[in-house]
């Protein structure tokens, strides 16, 4: 046969997917290729076969469409099985993951995988050696579920200088703070509720500590600004410690707080953060409320977009599993040269641009205080921000007294450096008339 | 040299444009192909650089960006030439276009256009010549400016059976239906604010009477459903006829009017269709104002997913067309067949499903009446909606009496077959206590 038979012969039979682990992506992605099945090949030009899975359990009762599924308890025996075209690891965890995907490249298979945490700390590795295999590891699922957000930046904006973007990239950490916000609730009443219903995990840490938003966040930013992954220099901030009472005085003052992972260039380096942020309650992006995920980007030609869509669950998670396998299917017979690069920019195109530290970076901040009710504390306060060259956008004075006999005092300044600030703060604090710790919430108007 | 050394020898070598027409869009295009050259060619592997370029006037005075580029007054010379591999038609209009690109086509050039028109009226033909040759024609501009609309549904929602999808992709009525709303200004005197600012064209018809959004929506629901391009089946009505008292009554009622582009498959066929629109003020959609565009889809694997961005302008459009331009790069040494199909379906599995006309498709519905503030006129009116089937949902009456002593009177429908619609309005029409037509407006929950 000549080289462009095998291609037709290639083409026309099934793609044969293997799934390494079965739980809830697994089996939204097995029920959405069997429902949508000829909708899928209507798209794709051939049909897509889960033929087998790895399992933990070989006799638990599954779904009918999982039927002619060849399952095993063994994971390697999918990624070493010849007839298997495409690995889709749906695992989790890192270290067995990361095995199992360079064994799987390593036979010439392409990969498929939801998996953020390998991603953000392996995917350099994986890469290069799937760069050296000539094969695709596809990604679309690691972040913000079903939006299509890796496929619009690596892309949709690939003629752009992308700025900045800041994105609502974990579902647990804003269903708590618009229940914060909708009915005046507490964080850990709120969170009790979410692990009732499923929205967060037993351990909520990854969620609430933005720790799962910093995965997605280190993604998301090496494919925007053509830098390497590195989840070790992102800073992160959960929403833990945000009190109604900010949450409430945020709304007096038009703006809404959300748990944003964002990342921008400026002339000295790269920002990358994850913490809960004030924005304009007027901006597309503090509309977006309960599990839903949004990611805003700001670039030099097309200017704002906004990319919006449920962050998990099984058939949103696995929308973009298939969509993903799609992709790779019309690669099969592609030159790898001419692929889209896994981090949007060629391998050997990668910059590594130096990321600031926190307290490098500049923005405004609501500052929240406990003060005397008295003559001079703010002439006081105010010439403390004077000497650190910080500027005031607005102070309100709340009449709420304490025990104490302080009241609430509630500041928003302009753009600040954030060591600036640091300084301002520690003055303040220290100040006789001012009472315990000064609350501090960055803030960006994501103009 | 073997095909091998070929490809490699067509991937070194920069990739060379023919633009057709060098207007706002055209200037755009090459500012942003110059300025972000290195980020592009990071990104594509490659450059891609603009060398001849048809224009109507040779002397007129042009952009520094623009001096290494050749032109001519003869587009035919730029589909004709021989070291241009892609065509880049910009020049508008349908006649012309449509000979030049289906000439480059013949050619074996691949096409990037931003011609909404074009794609909506000659699309199949222009297609199915490019699938005999075997290249592409990118049209990713041609709808919602800058959003990578084209792009998430013909792939990040592969995945997904599409159930519908509802855009406010007219920039032009959308900045005038928001200063209407925002501040009480008259339908007329926005139009020629807009005008004044150069967001509406000297003759407005097509971006107010909604033949703009038709072209558009025929485009996205080719490829969201599968269906041939078939632009004379839109129903089509503009935004000339709204008052400013019903974008009033709406904000009251909680609902903003927006000028929507809705597709819809229900069990019957399918629903093409273009009119203003009552939409809940707390949808996301809802909030976006201005001259943005945003598209909300229902899909069935990943729920609602909303793409938002600038619709229109030089750079925005620029930032779409370079997009297409990097995409035909990649797939310059691709194989056809493995491509994504132009209708996101392969050809041979595109499907007629039937449109239904305006009078079958169901809607709930905003009324708006002059009724005789009289006993009885309540019940004559509810008796005949009931006589159809017809359930209300709300009833306003105003206070604000006209010379003739007459008040409005607000409903709004449950959903309803507009042929019973229509039916009940000509018979309260008819009733001596009703004064004059009903204003009507169609309402959609987008839920």
């Amino acid at each position: 046969m000549s080289d462009n038979d095998i291609n037709s012969a290639i083409l026309r039979r099934p793609v044969n997917i293997g799934l390494l682990g079965l739980g809830t992506v697994g089996g939204g992605t097995a029920e959405v290729l069997q429902r949508n099945s000829e909708e899928i090949s209507r798209r794709a030009g051939r049909a897509i076969k889960i033929v087998a899975a790895s399992v933990r359990d070989l006799n638990k009762k599954r779904s009918p469409v999982l039927k002619n599924v060849q399952l095993t308890l063994d994971s390697e025996e999918i990624v070493d099985n010849p007839d298997i075209d495409i690995v889709l690891e749906l695992i989790g965890g890192t270290e067995d993951a990361c095995k199992l995907v360079l064994r799987a490249i390593e036979n010439g298979k392409h990969v498929v995988t939801a998996n953020k945490a390998l991603i953000a700390l392996h995917g350099n590795e994986i890469f290069s050696a799937a760069q050296r295999k000539g094969v695709t590891v596809a990604f679309e699922s690691a972040v913000a579920g079903g939006i299509p957000i890796i496929k619009a930046i690596r892309e949709g904006l690939a003629g752009n200088k992308i700025q900045w973007l800041a994105g609502i990239i974990n579902g647990t950490g804003n269903f708590i703070l618009t229940e914060m916000r909708d009915k005046g609730r507490d964080f850990a009443d709120v969170l009790s509720e979410a692990q009732a219903l499923g929205y967060a995990e037993a351990d909520p840490t990854f969620d609430v500590e933005g720790i799962d938003a910093a995965h997605k966040l280190t993604i998301l930013a090496s494919i925007a600004f053509g830098v390497p992954l590195q989840f070790e220099k992102v800073y992160t901030e959960g929403i833990s410690t945000i009190e109604k009472v900010d949450v409430e005085y945020a709304g007096e003052l038009g703006y809404r707080i959300k748990h944003l992972g964002i990342a921008r260039r400026n002339e000295n380096g790269l920002e990358l953060r994850v913490h809960p942020t004030l924005i304009p309650h007027r901006r597309l992006i503090a509309n977006v409320d309960g599990v839903m995920n949004a990611v805003l980007i700001r670039a030099d030609a097309v200017g704002p977009t906004l990319y919006y869509g449920p962050g998990a669950g099984a058939e949103p998670t696995a929308s973009a599993v298939v969509a993903d396998l799609v992709d790779v299917v019309r690669a099969l017979t592609s030159d790898p040269e001419n692929r889209v690069p896994h981090l949007a920019f060629q391998p050997d195109a990668i910059q590594d641009i130096p990321v600031l530290a926190i307290d490098e970076v500049e923005t405004a901040f609501y500052l929240r205080m406990q003060v005397q009710d008295q003559a001079g504390v703010l002439a006081d306060i105010t010439s403390i921000f004077a000497d650190q060259g910080i500027s005031i956008e607005a102070i309100v004075q709340k009449e709420e007294q304490d025990e104490t006999g302080c009241v609430p005092l509630v500041m928003l300044s302009h753009k600040v450096v954030e060591s600036s600030m640091a300084v301002a703060i520690e003055k303040i604090e220290s100040l006789a008339t001012v009472s315990g710790k000064i609350v501090k919430i960055r803030l960006e108007t994501l103009g």
